[in-house]
């Protein structure tokens, strides 16, 4: 219905197209962006135009970057023999902050997902392969702990493990400072299997 | 930190600015953006400042509207001495919806918060009061149920009271289809006191 103008009815419309937006959300975004000021509004939106046309992913790890190697491959003080392949750019990222790993990366740009179609030609599974032919010495699997990522962590260690690569997976189990009793069953059991002697 | 490319951090900054964008959704929402075909984002953006640039408020009641005055205001079979008094916008779809209410609105954008310094100044409430000048019969004061939303009522039921116009206030209670379990007390206790005989 046409309760407000054309042009707010648009904006709502097109901010429904935005992942986790339903109706009443969306609204209430348009509602505070006509209520802004008009250069943030300008700024909002010249901001995504931009980053939208200057997306650039690392011809080496497919991170997003701005050159045409990102800073991590073509750092010289880095691993390069020491592949942690992820799930996007995000999970490099949460890496990254914890200042320890000195290694590279591999960002596959999603997961196998045979309910959505997502099949392992669809990420960036054979550019991972083709890295491989190089000296690398250890590929370590930091997909999430979902099906899928539990899934595609399989169907890569099934490609890797002929070529004497060695191959690990990050460790699932109960999160520092986590308390037992609001772990799931899973992390729970997970934890007992992977525990380590002291 | 520099982790992504200066066009993608600038957007997460941006992103930021909407209201209940933590870094993280900010973050997962510029992934989502620069994952989408170019024309999307650039009428995602241009819907946007469009919206915000062609804003106009109905100069009677003050919704939002691409004319002068909106629809409503302007349609004659609706019954003008009756002025239900909205916070905002949405307010006023929410009743449309029902498509029961036949008389005209009056958006206040906003309520009085002294907390936020948000004074009978700050909204629509002069221009409220300059309406009743005109063939008004009766004020349905329709703000929230907050702790703002009732202090809003009683200032404009003490403004409009001396002009003999009658003031009204939609009623408090258990919602409709509503568990009486999952009620609060303060609305289970509202509901009593506006008991009907049956």
């Amino acid at each position: 219905m046409d309760y407000y103008s054309k042009s707010v009815n648009k904006l709502i419309q097109e901010l429904t197209r935005l992942p986790g937006l339903g109706t009443k959300t969306a609204q209430r975004l348009a509602f505070h962006i006509i209520n802004m000021p008009k250069e943030h509004v300008e700024s909002l939106a010249s901001a995504m135009v931009t980053a939208r046309r200057e997306v650039r992913y690392c011809k080496e790890c497919f991170t997003i970057t701005d050159q045409e190697l990102c800073p991590i491959c073509s750092n010289g003080n880095r691993l390069h023999n020491q592949i942690m392949v992820v799930e996007e750019p995000k999970d490099l990222v949460a890496y990254e902050r914890t200042g320890q790993y000195k290694g590279v990366y591999h960002v596959l740009h999603g997961v196998v997902n045979p309910q959505l179609g997502i099949t392992p030609a669809d990420i960036k599974m054979k550019e991972l392969i083709k890295r491989l032919e190089g000296d690398v010495d250890e590929v370590i699997i930091a997909t999430g702990s979902t099906t899928e990522g539990e899934a595609t962590a399989m169907i890569l260690s099934k490609f890797i493990k002929p070529t004497g690569i060695k191959v690990t997976r990050i460790a699932s189990g109960v999160p520092v400072g986590g308390d037992l009793e609001y772990v799931d069953e899973i992390t729970l059991m997970r934890a007992y299997d992977g525990r380590i002697e002291l």
